[in-house]
């Protein structure tokens, strides 16, 4: 079968030919449906994640389930599932809690999930070592659910962390609004009653935004104006709660400067930026964080928002053969909302 | 080998040889080092759980891993563990939360978990259908160890829940000394700074809670005495929190009289008492409820306080051979703390 | 100035000429806006709540500063407020968190607050004893804003500690679309993804159910019936969430069908029924509770929703002269949403 | 009646007579039974905080009711009180809460308390402009309590926001053990069962921590060994939580160093320092956070812990005449615990 490989790093992906894998005991071969076309697979391509490869590319998938190995009960062939990404020793106290992004172990296994050092979902079929990192999709079409896994969830995590503080009379502020920033705006509209404003460089994006039913966006392309912009809309409190799914510096001094005390600023783009954090800057009582990915049971909860239709991955399908071609979109902006590859 | 076997409802523990079992795929085979004696054994024999017979007792079970079915990894044979109590579907949105105590399939499946429909630990070995359902228990003496994964696990289940209302000014109230109450009262002590009061009918019930570091002790007998002890012990407050661990008419009508407003009462006992709830009686804003069991990352965090030497259950051992006669000294209230069976 | 007055219990509200009242220093005249009628003041009548009269009906009051007794700061006259109603020490834990309405002391203070011991809001002022029990409406309108202040707050407290439980796979029932159901269900839409079924026994609420964006009503007139239409919309996890806006013995009942494990199930109605909970029944795990009123921060929150608008009390205005027509009408079930009475 | 004051930044405290002054309407006036001596003042005094001198210094007081302003009730002349430092609005949706720490209007107001801007308690008289400003001390010896308000009510607030991290399993880094961080080691033990190591890098300091009941200490002069054998204490997972009561640019470096996935990282101390926060360093999931003292209803906990004897201030008590020379100590390292002026 056809799949999207990692070499090493610092060369590009290539797809090849590999055999069609076997499930052992306890596993599970999932027909990939697709495979979605993250941003972080940039950075493994070009600065590596500590881990060797080759390996398939491909940590956001869905499929259907091919073959059960032996012990493996309570699935059917044919069945409809998304694969949870992060793959942890299953065993800690984490993940116990199905929080395998936080694997307290991870630094003792050698691999981060599918197509994060294990063979991803690029390919006609890829192996699930077990059946605790299934979530079933119901009616959902597996293709264009596949950024659920990820693009979804990622965004997911960091609100309901931050739910809490969304109450009413609370404001928050999204800057980004690509393939995870998309999702967390329809999110938080889902989620919670807290007043919403988006912010983006690109002004398509933010129209983007507009037709996800935001009311209030800001061009951030110039960080003074917008901060005064974004101050003029949260009002003396500041902002409660931000989300940068940017991460560069930019980003992170514009959310610095815009939340309140008490507040929360989440960033989880990865774009290189350091937030430095004295007293009082950014004000007291404000919680940074820097989360990775979601819990399996986040990832059902998103699922069950796509099934009621809160929320919907706006993908652009491609097929497999053009994966080299997808990155390069990719990584010059050309993408809206997210790529799928569809083997 | 030897098993204490349910034959069916109405009828007394048989002891009878069943063949040594044979782990499957994905299954573990346990040497078993103690099973602890619960009271609700005796609901199981008396009334039956609506599961079919017969199979072999013990829900709260310790041993070492003696052998791994296929595909099975990550467990090494010789490690002693705790066997999770409670067993679930294991895919829904509670048991992927290790909650298998609330699994939401429950009445589809055809256990409650070993001792409980399945064969359980008052054998010399145990089958566990998933490593999911272990914890290890390091150091701890596996033998004495057994009661944490009932008596101890059960009341840090109600306790963890209200744990936000158990602040220092707040006050607590467990009724019922016994194998559960016992266990209570000690981790109150661990985990809150809430002020404490036990109570029982058995003045050497309290002598114990008092062993266990107790300076506020009760004798409910009286009902009303009891309640205007308690009154004067909480204040014009009332107790923030009561645990019923008989859960019999009188100590429920005891625990709504003394609980204040904005509070929590939970019954953990069996006891056949029902609770009426009306308008401001209990007082406006407690929150009733009868929990179950608890959750696998709790028994982690209980086998932590055990290691830690914050908590340790109170046993008798008992060779299995004596399991009829245990049964009946525990119908009688003639067990200190708790009673286990060695195989 | 015109003012209806409870005299004595059993007998009708009076509208009689008293005084214009003066503040004394830290207290604040109020010019009355609006002042809502609640079904519970029909217990205040009927049965009295244990607070000698005569004083002035109104416990959802909003109004205008009119003038500021010595020594309060930071209010100017004229400004639009709404008055929270229930009325604390102030002093001790509770009431230091806002949430007056679980005072520490209620028994030992001479009045639950205007309206319900003290000089209430059917009056053309009334006096609020400190400025901490204000809150600003900014451009509400005072009149149609006066229900949010019980007939909004009431359901909003009760929701508001549902709200860990309100994910997005779960499900939640209303029963009862009145007065304070009719915006329970707007405030589970504006608060909450889970999903949503309301449920009464007059088809015409049912209806305005539907207007107010709920897509699953159910009649509960037949409660077997409706409990088998509740359990078809829930699925085998049953209902995570509950509401009872009536509290009568067939509307606990239906509740208590209906809910899963590891669920809560919240009384707000005074509709006499007395919830029994005996163990499993409701299921293990249930959190029961019957709440009162709300906090401060609370009505706050409840306010800003309003602002947004994402709520909107349904009112009939009346002046005040008819207050004893409409206590009539509402007696009967012959009000939709909430009326209020405008001095 | 005498006062040390601030006069102006740059300038060393002097101690003047000023007039004894007179409570107005809503006021009450204490006569001053201690004064905590805070490092923070030394920035006051030093670099400023934005607000204009001269006013008395002393923020964390204690006294006695002593004259009431008109429409005060509920308080007693002669009853123990302690006063709550951070003085906010009152009108916000924190300030609500009781969390005047994070008052929203805080741009807006000409002062941050008693001591920090309006004359404080190192005099023999204070006025405290609300009661909502006092707590009740009950028997606590009020001179002794005085640091309760301040050195021990940061560490609180610190570590109740990280409780629900605090389970059995987990582990937390104390670093610093001085004025707040001799509370924060008691609080710790009083509140959760997580594992304690203290970190100084003085050694009588460490002794004093143990004298407390700390069983590990570390000795933090060299981080990279004292980071080594943190993460010897702490295992595979790292810290769930680190406190820094210094925070100066090493010990958030070695703080930085300890903690694991999913933690969280509180800086209490002023020392100066930088947390630079980029993707996964540190680890991913990391909560960090710089708040500012604590809540009245904290206040409230921290008093009740105080009275059960569970936490107990460290202190030296001077009169007031030395309050010169007592900076002077508190700048060179060279008091113990915390110093109290008692006038």
């Amino acid at each position: 079968m056809k799949a999207v490989r990692y070499i090493e790093t610092g060369r590009p992906p290539e797809i090849v030919d590999i055999p069609k894998p076997e499930p052992g005991p306890g596993q599970i071969r999932i027909r990939v449906a697709g495979a979605g076309v993250c941003h972080s697979d940039l950075h493994v391509l070009d600065e590596g994640i500590g881990v060797a490869g080759p390996f398939t590319l491909g940590h956001e998938n869905t499929g259907w389930i091919d073959a059960l190995g032996q012990g493996v009960e309570g699935w059917r062939e044919g069945d409809p599932v998304a694969v949870y990404g992060p793959w942890g020793c299953g065993r800690c106290h984490t993940c116990q809690q199905s929080a395998e992004n936080y694997c307290e172990n991870h630094a003792s296994i050698p691999t981060f999930g599918g197509g994060l050092g294990s063979d991803g979902g690029m390919a006609e079929y890829m192996i699930v070592p077990s059946p605790r990192l299934l979530v079933p999709l119901g009616k959902l079409d597996p293709v264009s659910a596949a950024p659920l896994s990820d693009a979804a969830l990622t965004p997911y995590h960091a609100i309901k962390a931050a739910l809490p503080l969304l109450t009413p009379e609370a404001s928050v502020v999204v800057v980004g609004i690509g393939g995870l920033g998309h999702m967390a705006v329809q999110l938080l509209q889902a989620l919670t009653p807290a007043r919403l404003i988006a912010g983006d460089i690109d002004d398509s994006k933010l129209a983007h935004a507009r037709e996800l039913g935001v009311k209030h966006t800001v061009n951030t392309r110039d960080g003074k104006a917008a901060a005064e912009e974004i101050a003029a809309f949260t009002g003396a409190r500041g902002a409660t709660v931000a989300l940068d799914f940017v991460g560069a510096q930019a980003t992170m001094d514009l959310c610095k400067q815009v939340v309140g005390r008490a507040s929360r600023l989440t960033v989880v783009g990865l774009g290189g930026g350091t937030l430095a954090y004295a007293a009082n800057s950014p004000p007291y009582g404000c919680e940074v964080s820097i989360p990775y990915w979601g819990s399996r049971p986040e990832l059902m909860e998103v699922i069950a928002l796509a099934q009621e239709g809160r929320i919907r991955a706006d993908v652009e399908v491609f097929p497999l053969e053009q994966a080299v071609d997808v990155y390069d979109r990719l990584r010059h902006g050309r993408i809206r909302g997210r790529a799928v590859l569809k083997p």
